[in-house]
């Protein structure tokens, strides 16, 4: 990797990615519509001579395509990440996760850019029989646009490396936090309790089982396969990975280890039910072996995880006031 | 069923589909842009008055919504059935398969309608690990646009189930043939004995290994689910059935077949491989015991299948000369 272009690179993973990536002598170019991205986040970036950034949108394919030009790998993190309001606005998704990733292909395609990584979701395996998940879990039933946009996009990744000689490497993540967290149940909870420190309204029971990993673990999971290069050497071009933590929490324990941080000891008022909204899948865990067995493992446990993203949270309290 | 709305209700599946229902009894509302359609298939429904016919595209939502108007039950069969050259325009399988589910999806939620079934494909299991391949096989990687884009149209009405509450009945098709079949091997292979009796040019080895279901068992199958309504007892409102015979031929049978009811005997002439073209698929056989849990089963074998399409063809030399 000698040139990387990064979609979504003002997000909160992109935007870390970009980092790690001028760190490590990669020369980076940037690509955001700035809808959800913050400008923020690529202040130092914006420092370094190897960094180039675009602002653009996804769905403009001209655009998308010049601002490819001389990469050597696609990074494609862009996304509608909003798995709870897919039913509020049905195109949404589709636009923002199928159709621009068929956009990245083509603007791959016509730069003659062969390598590609994408972020996908644990949300793909829906309301999985196998706990925990693996990636050849049995084919799913989709239960929320947001998973069903990104078996499209994975879809069309797997065809365009079958058909073109693309070499694919699919990321399906649980939900990531860590610095530059900009939306999710602990930013959620923290805004709450900032509004009311003495109550905290949660979404179902709170036994909800969930999953998390720390966004620099997860940045390092996606290099080291990057540079494993395993796509290179299997039967076929896509290599899918689940990237997650070996352990699940309780949205109980994930409140337990919130509050413990903060000092605090709100009244818990459930909404009731099983689930927090429709399509939430009440228990996300995903089998990590096959990313393991590459020689990576996630440094930070959830707790730890969730501890550090309240902290930044804590220290930059900006990102509720900047977000659309 | 009072009304049906069946999309590509010009087409081979389609059409037979239409004269099916309107036997039964049924108010049909057909729906087809006539770009792969044929209007002839639909003479004899057209004398019907339980018939309506509205041409239009299935990316016009506006159109698509308004002749969608009063119907209870939509069959969605409209597709770009072309597995063979998606690479050579790779929007096109996206916007006609994808993009058009989406737009059927949106009419139906805003007309009230919540009962669909699609015609989907084995393709969408790539190149299956487990042979014959049931409805969960484990999560597969796509080696084909088609394939890809019947994957990302399944995922959105599972998802529009489940967000929605609509009731969804997703049949992935072996290949189908028949009367009206109009493209697809038996339809290639009598259209070169017709050039030249003499010999017979074969995509890779003849070795592949397909399944066919002949098209009135495949009408049988896909009402007697509905009928029976299955997905309206099932923990998901969405069931999938794998649509085919139990047994499958080689390509060399298949021309065996075909040449003996033909009285010929031409030269065959291999291309090599052991596929036929980037995407294909050398051993497609679906486990189909699910669908005949129902009490479903096929009246025809594959040879009969075959004969009879090519009885058809013989009879209607015509849609050589109207293929675009």
């Amino acid at each position: 990797m000698q040139r990387v272009f990064v979609t979504g690179a003002a997000g909160f993973i992109g935007s870390s990615l970009v980092d790690r990536l001028l760190a490590d002598g990669v020369r980076v170019v940037g690509w955001d519509d700035f809808s959800t991205g913050q400008r923020r986040f690529l202040e130092s970036a914006l420092q370094h001579p190897g960094f180039q950034l675009h602002e653009g949108d996804n769905l403009d394919l001209p655009a998308l395509t010049r601002a490819m030009a001389g990469c050597d790998t696609v990074l494609h993190l862009a996304a509608n990440a909003d798995v709870r309001f897919g039913t509020e606005h049905p195109s949404r998704d589709l636009q923002q996760n199928t159709v621009a990733t068929f956009h990245v292909l083509e603007a791959m395609r016509a730069n003659r850019i062969k390598r590609i990584a994408f972020s996908s979701t644990g949300s793909v395996y829906g309301e999985a029989v196998v706990i925990p998940t693996p990636e050849d879990a049995p084919f799913p039933i989709q239960t929320s646009l947001y998973g069903a946009s990104k078996v499209a996009g994975e879809s069309l990744i797997q065809a365009y490396a079958e058909g073109f000689g693309f070499e694919a490497y699919i990321f399906r993540f649980v939900s990531i936090l860590g610095e530059r967290y900009t939306h999710g149940h602990v930013f959620d909870f923290y805004r709450q309790l900032l509004d009311h420190p003495d109550h905290l309204n949660v979404l179902g029971d709170g036994l909800q089982r969930k999953s998390y990993l720390y966004v620099q673990d997860c940045i390092d999971a996606i290099l080291h396969v990057l540079h494993a290069g395993t796509a290179t050497h299997a039967k076929h071009r896509t290599q899918v990975y689940n990237l997650g933590t070996p352990e699940y929490v309780r949205v109980n324990d994930s409140i337990r280890f919130i509050c413990s941080a903060l000092g605090l000891q709100p009244e818990l008022r459930y909404t009731g039910g099983d689930r927090g909204w429709i399509g939430d899948n009440p228990f996300i865990f995903l089998d990590t072996a096959k990313i393991q067995a590459t020689g990576w493992k996630p440094k930070l446990t959830i707790e730890a995880g969730i501890v550090k993203t309240l902290r930044w949270l804590q220290q930059n309290e900006w990102v509720y006031v900047h977000r659309r």
